[in-house]
């Protein structure tokens, strides 16, 4: 039988792991040698949250992510990215040793360690939808299958901890055990929910399907996009599932995010007088601070957790088969549906000395966009002003637009790199987000140097400040120092740096730094209290709630 | 009656709090203003972990410190502070604004949520010593007080959590009250122990004190400088209580680290037929991996949490009226004690093209130290090769070296600036935990700008990687990208940057940097493989133990 360190690196293989976010440390070291052997590619991080962050970003775009950590330093260090993963259904195996069995009772308290030698489990357990402590190499090899099975079904992260005396015990285990958790359907609820969808929407004059981040989760696109012109119903998508239906789809009506759409959006969505929802998380900021209707209308919300008619809730419905029912029930086809027309991008003209504004920014990147351009956007006007940008393939936007924490972007980046190394990463960042994470800058230029993918174009929105709180509270408080961000490339040694003031800057640069193959940082300074129209608008409603 | 907020900024200062380092967030900022207009300062740092280590750092030096964070994103990144500040008993208060009590019934999850509205709390309730959510303005100031005890009695970190909606509501109190916890001794157990412990030192050859980091956490160094003089035993400190006691103190010994101390010292204590330990923590680095040994020899173990004279284990004994009553008690001054000689710090002489080495750094820099210098070392090389300084004055080193998590150092800095702007900081801190948290150098420009404290000076120690690693197991997953650690002022508009590869180039450096007024960065650019010879010591047993 193989060692348990290596059975758990073939498992994690098999499942999809290609590459493995990490910063050693001495309780972890011991597995170090059977990634270095595998086909898993280590990618080091600067720190333990960006390791996070990074293997969030590639769980969302390949499936399945990993990072590697040590024992509560490490653990306690990556916190944040498990919590964000748990929130944003993010498929991540958090992976760390732990201090042996063995040392365990010698009469001391070990290095990286509080309170006691479960602390660490415990706190994981508060943020993973499954955890285990491999301590028994006779049940190692199920528990790895019972958490990488609660990854699969929950699509979300799971604890892996490996006391370092484990990792090289022989373990047994037998394949013939099958895999503990499969999710199916109980039939009879499953179909009566069908015929009542499709009895629903035959009924309707203007249904809308509203798809959310649960689509590209559970690999659905292909389904919603079939769906979608089998029946000819236009499709919204929530903010957070921004671009799992492909904006440039004759049906899509882009981003519908309750009281803060665009008015063209919220106007066929909500006098649609049958709303589909697809797998969108019911968060405050997804549904624009507006709870999703249940009384007025024939709406119906399937996810990974509920499926609900109306008022009434029913069991034994996997989001998967229902996706896939949908598809052979009998629902008739519409053909001229009250879609927007307007697809085309205006194209984007230069006024040479105007003051470079988000608006204006964003303008002129969807006039950029393209098949391989892959956009992330950190929290605040990043995202708000992005929202508007037409993506042109499935699943090429990324922004956790529900947990909405800040510093995400940058490292997140380095994953998309690993995942998709043929898409030319874009990554809108505000001030305050990249001093949290943004000298990640130093591993994509590291990745971009050993020739394994396109070099990204890193966009820093700087207005000195923290413009989403300025709008709620205002204060020296919202103020930060103001870097030079144009000079990260002196101190990591790579990459190239820009400023731009105006639109003629932006221009130029934009000429310059979109074909080259270094990883370019590009000052966008902006006025202080400039900010998008989207962020204007939730930043109204945001401020009536306090 | 004042409101929720007001009180608890009130009390907070009543506390000890004159600074509270911090990152804004929408949950939190109804309570900002509050604190704009206290007397205690607000401090942004550019990362909620730079603000918890900042707050540590605050603590240790000022007894109380406080980090305030919004909701989740901000209290799950700080988590690894708060841990570190659980384990190595630091009293810091993290102070987080939550969801209002209203708006969790809207039936949307929330952004920053996740599972539920407790799940922030829990995950703080596995690494702090008392916790609270204020709910309830009729008990919040009771809870207020509750917590604050519990952080005094035990010297540990403590969690407030306010949902926003009871920020402003007035709350009852009364002071008649009186606070919760006051810890008393048992008369009867603590002159039992007085007693044998007089006996103990009285009829031994060669007592020695072991000192350790409580002596500082609970303010008791002054009586145990009185309790060293007045019995004329030698002091060893543990690593974490370095500089407890004044090393330049006749009757100091220096680090006494188990199997790993310097020989002259090691020789002393483990050939003492009485060793009085006082306030250490048993940890394995602490203890250079050897546990005490409570069998051989006349041995008294005192902390905050325990009281032991060899086997036999004593409750009711507070620690603090435990060394007061030493100093009362009757134990027989000692003229003649077998003391280390050399005191006086040999200087350094400089060999201008050699290379530099860790050894040399810090031989060097004990050439430099002084009364108003203050060392703050960060985990790796930095912490083994700063332990052989020679202190000027009590509680002036810090390093977390009992959690051992790499990243303090930078962001302490800030920490230590605020509680003792008259003391010129020297940090020392590894390539690779400088890449973690070193960009904070931004913080710590700011803060010597604004006229309130002393410039720093960071060492940055280059060897591009992990060295306590590379003893362990070496790879290439042990080496990190090499940054121009020079150039960060050019990124953060402020300090100066150096560069030092030989002797003569430290030399130079120094007589610059050293009086400068600005925030200076060295990068010392080491051989990959350089390490000290603490270190070497050290590796071996971490080695030996996997």
């Amino acid at each position: 039988m193989p060692s348990l360190s290596q059975h758990c690196v073939d498992q994690l293989y098999r499942a999809g792991v290609k590459h493995a976010f990490h910063l050693p440390g001495d309780y972890s070291l011991p597995i170090y040698k059977q990634f270095h052997n595998s086909p898993i590619k280590l990618i080091g991080t600067s720190s333990e949250l960006a390791a996070g962050y990074a293997a969030d970003a590639y769980a969302r775009v390949n499936g399945i992510g990993l990072a590697i950590v040590t024992y509560c330093v490490g653990g306690f260090s990556i916190l944040n990215a498990v919590a964000q993963a748990e929130a944003e259904k993010s498929p991540v195996i958090f992976l760390s040793g732990s201090p042996g069995i063995k040392e365990r009772r010698q009469g001391m308290m070990l290095h990286h360690m509080v309170r006691t030698f479960e602390c660490q489990h415990k706190v994981f357990s508060e943020v993973t939808c499954a955890n285990t402590v491999l301590r028994d190499p006779t049940r190692a090899g199920y528990e790895i299958d019972r958490v990488l099975a609660a990854l699969k079904a929950h699509s979300r992260p799971v604890y892996i901890e490996i006391p370092r005396d484990m990792m090289d015990k022989p373990i047994s285990y037998s394949l013939d055990q099958g895999s503990p958790y499969v999710s199916v359907s109980d039939e009879e609820v499953l179909n009566e929910v069908l015929d009542e969808v499709a009895e629903y929407i035959n009924g309707s004059t203007n249904p809308v399907i509203l798809a959310g981040e649960e689509i590209a989760r559970f690999g659905l696109q292909d389904r919603l996009k079939k769906f979608a012109e089998k029946t000819g119903m236009p499709v919204a998508t929530s903010l957070l599932g921004k671009s799992v239906f492909n904006e440039r789809h004759p049906l899509s009506l882009g981003i519908y995010c309750g009281s803060i759409s665009k008015e063209e959006v919220s106007r066929v969505v909500d006098q649609s007088d049958c709303l589909i929802v697809l797998g969108v998380m019911q968060t405050d900021v997804n549904l624009g601070f507006m709870p999703l209707s249940f009384g007025k209308k024939k709406i119906v919300l399937v996810t990974s957790e509920e499926c609900r008619i109306r008022n009434s809730f029913y069991k034994g419905v996997v989001f998967s088969e229902f996706m896939e029912g949908l598809l052979t029930s009998n629902i008739r086809q519409r053909s001229a549906m009250p879609i927007i027309e307007e697809r085309e991008v205006p194209p984007f003209v230069v006024s040479q000395n105007s003051k470079i504004t988000v608006n204006r920014l964003f303008q002129c990147i969807n006039t950029i966009l393209n098949k391989q351009t892959a956009v992330l956007a950190d929290i605040g006007d990043s995202l708000f002003g992005s929202s508007d940008l037409v993506m042109h393939s499935m699943m090429q936007f990324l922004s956790p637009a529900f947990y909405t924490s800040m510093g995400f972007s940058v490292p997140g980046c380095l994953g998309v790199m690993m995942a998709r190394p043929d898409l030319t990463p874009l990554v809108f960042v505000g001030d305050g987000a990249f001093q949290m994470t943004g000298m990640e800058f130093s591993s994509l230029c590291s990745a971009v140097e050993s020739g394994q993918c396109k070099a990204p174009k890193i966009f820093v929105l700087n207005n000195q400040g923290y413009s989403t709180e300025r709008l709620i509270l205002d204060g020296p408080w919202n103020d930060i120092r103001n870097w030079n961000f144009e000079n990260v490339p002196v101190v990591v040694g790579g990459g190239k740096g820009y400023v731009v003031e105006t639109e003629g800057d932006l221009d130029r640069v934009l000429a310059e730094a979109l074909p080259s193959n270094e990883v370019c940082i590009i000052n966008v300074k902006l006025s202080k209290h400039d900010i998008s129209s989207a962020l204007s608008r939730f930043g109204a409603r945001m401020k009536k709630r306090i």
